[in-house]
């Protein structure tokens, strides 16, 4: 099972080298739990996460690299309406939207991030353009988006964003904010929210992409850790490559990333051991969230310490898995 | 010599409990060579190093935390002319100043950042609200001084940070720019710099403070490591706390502090060891920079591979030391 070489069953192109290859994503991680799903929304989750999936799948099985997989999964569930990142991201206390997101390079610690982005459908890909086109790791405001327009991407209202269900979310919030004893409870998954995806593709490199709306009813131009390189985005060939959801201050407090990666490094753990300590790690210190990591190997982790993560796999064998809950 | 209780010789009121404590900044790494200095330069340099080194040391001398030791030395260097953060930060390409800052608490992980702002005289004094007194690590923008005046800070007009000699490095950065064949080259100490310290007081807790203007020229909202939680800027009091200077898209790719950090806690280094192992692999990527780091027992390492770097410490014996090129 653990061997770096085995016949990928799944693949439709045969592509030298033939090495194992294999995919995983999150879609948020928070109170997400069977009373507060309703059938219907429950299938259309699944359906996005799956799609997202294959999307990534078939630029693996293709021969193409983890990083092609990575931002193809992302921009998926970016262009869903169901995931606080691109079209569903949440709305700041201004009614606006601000999104951040980042893509690293297993194979050369290139990585590329922007910050608060208010105009650009899809962040991942301007995270992508920074690294690829950019001499910066990491751009934010309206400067990224005077890059984005010199690199010739098309630029959107940012009413673009602007989604019933997440105006709604904002209403809550705000009253809660005004009446904090009466109002009903604003779950950390109305609050918080994010996708990414991890990768390892033929050539045996690894790459990680996450992308969010932030926090519902944020305010002071506040950077969560998706854009963070070892924070919620890191990927390290001699290690793992790492996409965090939850409370992001603490996610940045623990450089969540970098601490999987660390420990597999340093403290020569299994990518299971590291990623469990860690999740563990976070919960002492208090904060909720959840990561998704895969190994030079495929091997693949998605701990977390939330009610439910948005989440799902297609593992080195072909296998596909897509959960919710705990 | 490692003994963790040893009389502070140096203390000028003896406070409870009688510990080690040791102070270091940096004041920025580049290319800082004899040739380049005059002896007024020189005197100048190592004087406000010095005065920066005395406020951090006087605060920890008198029984106050490593954290006020930190913002009290960042805050002298930020008031100098001399150093690219604060008064002496440098243009940006449209001829304003874009500051970025971050403290670290190693007692309790806290953290507080600015990305960009423009306005706030000492950047570092603003991090430190936004650990104190926001629920958030990180603010950028104008998000960041909006929640700079609620919490009562007094703004000053972005002129406050013009000086002659940065304008003069902007136009030979943009003449460079334009006739790169020609112009004169514009040295990395020239593109980048940093200030920072690191600290240990008598109650054993560690902290670090980062602060600086950027990138000489920078464009696109660009984000250095300096506000970095785990890049420029970390502190924990399992293993050291850390602020570094230099090349800083290198510095985020390599999460530079937690690195350190992490090489002490899963490797089992010593704060030498990490320290020197952690540069080693900033130049073997192709970056160059430096760091100040100290640990628990007030151990410090001040490693750097460009040709210079501004720094200073008072050790656990109360030797002052301060130095400038290799």
């Amino acid at each position: 099972m653990f061997s770096s070489m085995v016949i990928a069953t799944s693949a439709a192109q045969p592509a030298a080298p033939v090495q194992r290859f294999a995919i995983a994503i999150h879609g948020g991680a928070g109170t997400i739990t069977r009373q507060n799903m309703t059938p219907e929304k429950e299938a259309a989750y699944r359906a996005a996460l799956e799609q997202a999936l294959r999307a990534g799948h078939t630029v693996l099985e293709n021969g193409g690299t983890s990083m092609d997989a990575c931002v193809a999964a992302v921009r998926v569930m970016e262009d869903s309406p169901l995931f606080n990142a691109g079209k569903g991201a949440v709305y700041t206390a201004e009614e606006t939207h601000e999104l951040d997101a980042a893509v690293m390079d297993g194979a050369t610690l290139k990585a590329g991030a922007v910050a608060a982005v208010k105009r650009v459908k899809n962040p991942v890909e301007l995270a992508r353009l920074v690294m690829d086109k950019s001499q910066h790791v990491m751009l934010a405001g309206d400067g990224a988006e005077t890059f984005a327009r010199e690199q010739g991407m098309e630029l959107v209202e940012n009413s673009y964003f602007d989604t019933p269900q997440r105006l709604e979310q904002l209403r809550k919030a705000k009253d809660k904010q005004r009446a904090p004893a009466t109002a009903p409870a604003l779950s950390p998954q109305d609050r918080h929210g994010t996708v990414g995806c991890v990768a390892l593709d033929r050539h045996g490199n690894l790459a990680a992409a996450t992308s969010t709306g932030g926090m519902t009813n944020k305010r002071f131009g506040r950077v969560g850790d998706s854009p963070i390189v070892g924070a919620g985005t890191w990927a390290d060939n001699e290690t793992c490559a790492v996409s965090a959801t939850g409370h992001g201050e603490y996610l940045m407090r623990l450089v969540i990333g970098h601490e999987v990666s660390s420990q597999m490094r340093w403290g020569k753990r299994s990518l299971r051991e590291a990623a469990d300590d860690t999740i563990a790690r976070l919960g002492k210190l208090g904060g909720d969230g959840g990561i998704i990591a895969i190994d030079r190997r495929g091997n693949i982790a998605m701990p977390f310490n939330s009610e439910g993560m948005y989440r799902g796999s297609i593992d080195a064998d072909g296998k596909m898995n897509v959960e919710i809950y705990k």
